[in-house]
């Protein structure tokens, strides 16, 4: 089945959004097994909706539209859709009865604007958009299918896994295609593409590898495709056991792990705790684990210790300490993790000390300089110097994620 | 002068690659006065670029074209635009100089396969790239122009400043399209819209107002296109303060403003120091604190109190308040941003407590109560209670955005 993906904003055509949208949607659909064809960003006007949407029936089974369903003026895309299929808005009790719940919830008035968002036209098939006000809109005519969905990300997201991919999957078998995402931290793209080539060369023809690659994380996508399911799962199986053998040390988890998720989840199995003393990172170690929904029953808290005083009177480091090798050393980092361990009395501790950028770089200890230490339980102390790049954010994010992965190894 | 984007790329139909270029082009054409009118991405196949271009020259005067110009046998831009125009390729001596500077510069060999990338269309104008081995390719056609540049994104940006739009201004002057946007906080799309309704419909008729909603936040966008600048800057900046009359305490900034950026920049400018104490929140603040650099002048740090026992021990809140009001109350957040405050010797401080999601909930306090405090130079302290969603996500980035709003009106 080929999908085209419709995308309405006048925020895209400025260029003040970036349409991660698109990708994202594009991504889903490829991995249930469909062809997306085309992504096109549009005005929020009729004419271009209406011109959009026959082009798009030309070339697609199927035509997902994301935007304009917002509760303004600005917002067309109902009105058009109602024009397009030349029917009317009708009132539908139970979008309201769960826009209504929605607001309760909330603790907000229900307004006569957002009685509005539970009129639909009257030939759609509602699709229940369980985190906002604006319902999808699931229409079928001449042997294709419209869906418009709200541009909102976790809204069309859900819609999107739960609705629509369900539905056309239920509309058109797309043969058998398979996939697994294997996740790799510490190693670059080029590098890992080096270690992994005889691997990557020997797979099958009808095997496909991709590199996916994030600040600190490479993904791969090994993806298969054929008509014998249990044969592909097999082959699938056997291709990642094989990489599994060739790098056991990078590989981090599969799919849509991540590498907070794995350290929370195993804290929790073998009920111990942690606690993190930061200072380069600012508190996103913490706010990754703390992302983790259940993680209180693991995480006692951290000192997030930006100024060297309160390195000293918070996580007791000696001045001495940090007048002789610096804040960003390898003793400055122990005794932080050690101190933060036992301050807040838990099995493991993170410290993270290093030069963020874009300032404070000097020639011994450049931009991206970072040491980190981690204890555990039997107060064994690991600590390593890395350098990462010139990027602040990106630096915060390697650091948090390689300490992250440093904890999960000792796990 | 309309102008289409065409994104050419089978990485972007999968999902894997986010279409970052198309919203930096799209921003550089709006600024330099021209409507981007479409923005569409297609698959590296030759029908797809023939038909994508027949449509895009009906809506617009200039298609700008990225991508598919690699050396690689997947890349079929050039030749596709060569049989669309229906000539050949010619060796362009001077693009063929150029890249051979560019290799020798960067200490590699000149292969067979670098040769042919000077081999150009015979009716195109070669645009020099200073970054890279594909020359951008300029066609002129029924009175529309087509132009063909590499989808690397540093290329592809030096290729339009320096070629592209100064060369469409030459063809055209563009009327002056001027955009404001406006950054609230503390509100609902549909709430705000209310409230600015009477000034939103006063609006003169060449101006256009679009809300962009975020998490905890909306933007509002406000266009005007005309003809004579000072006139629309003068009427866009009392539109500007007509609506922060209206609603001085929900606008927080202007453009690509953040709340962080500004609570930093302030506290720096006034040489104030600011402290943390996070429970639901996670570490989230002092990360979006510490992600502005030269945050370390008015950041001491912070302490993330995830186990009660770390809010009285590390924080100082007292037992029996923890016991009577329970975590996430009043009493126990205003103990939270005074000890802080006191400990760190700071300021300003800000607490956070509360119900994150998705469990822990209660009848008396559901997911998403949220306890605020902050403390002033003075010792004054500001308590409010919030109630966010169900989303654990979206909830602590709303818990920290309220939180460094509230700051923000003090400093």
């Amino acid at each position: 089945m080929k999908i085209e993906i419709i995308n309405i904003g006048d925020e895209l055509l400025i260029g003040q959004v970036v349409n991660t949208n698109a990708s994202w949607m594009a991504e889903q659909f490829n991995l249930a097994g469909f062809e997306v064809v085309q992504i096109t960003a549009i005005s929020d006007t009729y004419s271009h909706i209406f011109e959009a949407l026959d082009l798009a029936k030309i070339r697609a089974d199927a035509v997902v539209v994301t935007g304009g369903l917002g509760p303004t003026n600005d917002d067309v895309t109902k009105e058009a859709l109602c024009k397009y299929f030349d029917t009317t808005l009708v009132f539908n009790e139970e979008v309201h009865v769960q826009v209504e719940a929605l607001f309760k919830l909330r603790g907000f008035k229900v307004t006569e604007i957002n009685r509005k968002q539970a009129e639909l036209p009257a030939n759609c098939i509602p699709l229940k958009n369980i985190h906002g006000t604006a319902a999808g809109m699931w229409f079928e005519q001449d042997d294709r299918i419209i869906v418009s969905i709200p541009g909102v990300p976790f809204e069309m997201k859900t819609l999107v896994s739960d609705e629509i991919i369900p539905r056309l999957l239920k509309k058109s078998n797309p043969g058998i295609i398979l996939n697994k995402t294997i996740l790799t931290q510490g190693i670059g793209e080029s590098a890992l593409a080096e270690i992994i080539q005889n691997w990557e060369e020997s797979l099958p023809s009808h095997f496909k590898l991709a590199y996916l690659p994030q600040p600190g994380i490479v993904r791969l996508r090994l993806t298969t495709k054929g008509s014998d399911r249990p044969k592909l799962q097999n082959e699938l199986d056997e291709q990642t056991r094989a990489l599994q053998r060739l790098i056991p040390k990078l590989i981090f988890g599969y799919g849509e792990d991540t590498i907070e998720q794995i350290v929370v989840e195993t804290l929790l199995q073998k009920q111990k705790t942690i606690s993190v003393a930061e200072s380069c990172t600012g508190g996103y170690i913490s706010h990754l684990i703390t992302s983790i929904s259940g993680s209180s029953g693991c995480f006692m808290g951290s000192i997030v210790a930006y100024d060297n005083r309160i390195k000293e009177k918070m996580i007791g480091v000696s001045k001495e300490t940090l007048i002789k090798y610096g804040a960003v050393s390898e003793e400055v980092v122990i005794e932080m993790a050690s101190g933060v361990q036992s301050r807040f009395n838990t099995d493991y501790a993170i410290a993270v000390s290093g030069i963020a950028g874009p300032d404070g770089g000097t020639e011994d200890k450049p931009v991206g300089t970072t040491w980190i230490a981690i204890t555990t339980p039997d107060k064994k102390v690991i600590a390593k110097k890395y350098l990462f790049g010139e990027h602040r954010g990106r630096n915060i994010r390697k650091a948090a994620l390689t300490a992250l992965n440093m904890i999960r190894k000792e796990l």
